[in-house]
């Protein structure tokens, strides 16, 4: 065992997305190698890599099986982790490359969507002591039969954390495109702010409701394991966004506004009040691995209910085939399949506390002629359903009407 | 384990080259499994592939380690298996995915040119009992130690055979994109002749003398198993040419003439005639992994030796490097590195037992005016090394003087 605090750092796609970006990034590393800081890496696919590899499997087949796409796809962090490794011996510096399964990372076997369950950390150790930068491919993990799985959508952020959190590492650094996380999307809104700070709830929002900067399933586990996450731009050195827990900032009653287009609502009509039917419906998605964003049930007049349920776009044609099969047994008349709608969401720590907050949410999409379709809330989030068309204008109406561009967070001791 | 014998096939790069042969070798794969024939099936990456990941590295380092350049390398084959197994599951049936080390192809450490020490084989049977084509990548293994390896040029041919061998498969057939084997290449003869039938040791030298259709490590294991290995092209359904003992065969004098251009010759002039200098010599090159093709030793009047040694021309600047370190040990007065040489063989079972043959070919040579620098001959070949220009004609020379385009070669039970 070493006694020196490891320095976990994420490279996402685009800060290796060249030669010349891998180049740079490994100076990066090597500067901060020798102010003897000891570092390990995980690095993504170099940008476009994933698609590319994606593109000639569908190119074979519509619906490839999973543990096959997790095979192409997993080479791609393979690529770039060896290239980096590479330019990092080019600077006169030890590092050394690992896959998923030299790192010792376990999975469970559900390819595509895998979790890990255990990280062998003593290979780890080891290449540190001996002097090494590690660098690890992200968003792969290896179950106990061999099998190369993946993580899902934002794995290798996911699996930097679980590193983080397996080495009790004092901080994990994620290096983006972005310079971290805003009040609302630059693109969007111009005078959107970066937010220094931010809470793992209000974060593990962002994500949930669009924002692409972190997956829920990293901040679910830097949450878990007490670890700050700093998010930043691999192409500057300012700092970017830490996200901390909430108890170490001051409260805000709002702290970003967040769009989501990437959504779909699926309505049965008029399905007969017999009980367990929304668990029917929720268990023949959940066997489909279709996660149900949002499930919201109206009673009509004649003992029939409607349902509404957000999934992502991508879920969609699969949810409503399933959903086909689904509707005799719950007497269902119609599904309505609606993949041009968007959720606009406000997230803040206060906005429990402040009752005013929905109201405020509400009025601004009126004075803007916004109609909303469905409202859900959390402790720390409410987020409306709206016309697709309607999103950009809704973020920016939302950010004036909570004067964001304005916002000032401070952690509690620096008050 | 199971009772019918399995058949052991292996696609190279152009091969599987692009989304359209990979979907043609699956329909290939498809029938034979209609016909109850059971399959294990190597592939390499898809053609340019493997240059273009070695470009990628090259940009970032001259000289990448070899561990992470296997890393890197290794992605591609792992990209084919996944594509092709997709292809095939898209003509439903059942087909499995594994990367070396999934498939127990057990190696020693010597990246970039490693060994196949074991193979385990019960995960390969499970899968052909479950009724699955097995498709394995080639050229990779994985040691005790979880790392990742490659077999060195070639090495999917000797993934091929090697798993023939642990099978007891009664054939292994090699497919790619040429017919087969040929007395000369068509591309240099033009009525070369295509071989129905050729020897290990033949093939052997025809793999060592400069014919890249099968890699020699590969027919070594061949012959030492006593694998029939069948060349042919995965562009049409024509037999190809199979590799048998000679013993099956009829005797002729001249099989096939070979040309390999990249060869490099290196001259250490007047080296003090002491004992072990050969040795010293031969071991410094081996300690670095070149293999040297020839030695030769020629004694000069004041008690000094001239040694030429022909090496492959990739590893001429290395070589040449570790000679200057040792020239001064061995009081070498010069060293002198010509790349502009090649070398032209006649290969032939019957030449041992045919003197005729080297004064055919050396007569052949000096009618076309070709001046021969060095000779070396084997029970099965005779080689010149001669200028590179001249390498053509020197081949087309050869392949009339010993008529080679009516050369009729069978089997002795067929005779």
């Amino acid at each position: 065992m070493i006694d020196l605090p490891v320095k976990v750092k994420k490279y996402g796609g685009t800060s290796v997305g060249s030669v010349e970006s891998i180049r740079s990034v490994a100076q990066d590393l090597a500067s901060e190698h020798q102010q003897g800081i000891q570092q390990l890496v995980v690095v993504s696919a170099m940008a476009k890599a994933t698609d590319q590899l994606l593109d000639m499997a569908l190119q074979i087949t519509p619906r490839p099986r999973a543990r096959e796409l997790d095979m192409l796809l997993t080479t791609g962090e393979q690529v770039s982790i060896a290239l980096l490794t590479m330019a990092v011996h080019e600077l006169g510096i030890n590092a050394i490359a690992l896959t998923g399964a030299q790192c010792g990372i376990l999975t469970d076997g559900n390819f595509s969507r895998a979790r890990i369950q255990n990280i062998a950390t003593d290979k780890i150790y080891k290449f540190l002591e001996e002097g090494n930068i590690v660098i690890v491919a992200g968003f792969q993990g290896i179950t106990s039969d061999q099998e190369i799985t993946t993580l899902g959508r934002g794995g290798s952020d996911t699996t930097a954390t679980a590193l983080a959190a397996a080495l009790k590492s004092p901080v994990c650094e994620i290096y983006t495109d972005v310079d971290g996380v805003f009040t609302a999307s630059p693109r969007i809104v111009s005078d959107a702010r970066l937010l220094e700070f931010i809470g793992y709830d209000e974060m593990l929002e962002f994500a949930a409701s669009g924002s692409h900067v972190l997956h829920p399933r990293c901040v679910e586990i830097a949450s878990k394991y007490d670890i700050p996450l700093e998010v930043r731009s691999s192409f500057h050195h300012r700092p970017g966004t830490t996200v901390v827990r909430e108890e170490l900032l001051e409260k805000v009653a709002i702290t970003g506004v967040t769009g989501d287009a990437e959504i779909a609502r699926i309505a049965l009509m008029q399905v007969k009040d017999i009980p367990g039917v929304a668990a029917r419906i929720s268990k023949s998605l959940a066997d489909a691995n279709v996660h149900i964003q949002l499930i919201i049930q109206g009673i009509r007049h004649d003992q029939t209910n409607d349902f509404s349920l957000i999934i992502s776009q991508e879920d969609a044609q699969h949810s409503q085939d399933i959903l086909q099969r689904v509707s005799q047994e719950v007497k269902a008349q119609e599904i309505q399949v609606d993949t041009h709608v968007a959720r606009v969401s406000v997230i803040g720590s206060g906005v429990a506390s402040n009752p005013g907050v929905a109201a405020r949410m509400f009025q601004a999409l009126a004075d803007n002629e916004i109609n909303i379709q469905l409202i859900s809330s959390s402790e720390i989030r409410i987020a409306c359903i709206i016309q697709e068309d309607q999103l950009d204008s809704a973020i920016r109406a939302l950010h004036e009407a909570f004067d964001l561009s304005n916002l000032e967070r401070k952690t509690i001791s620096t008050a």
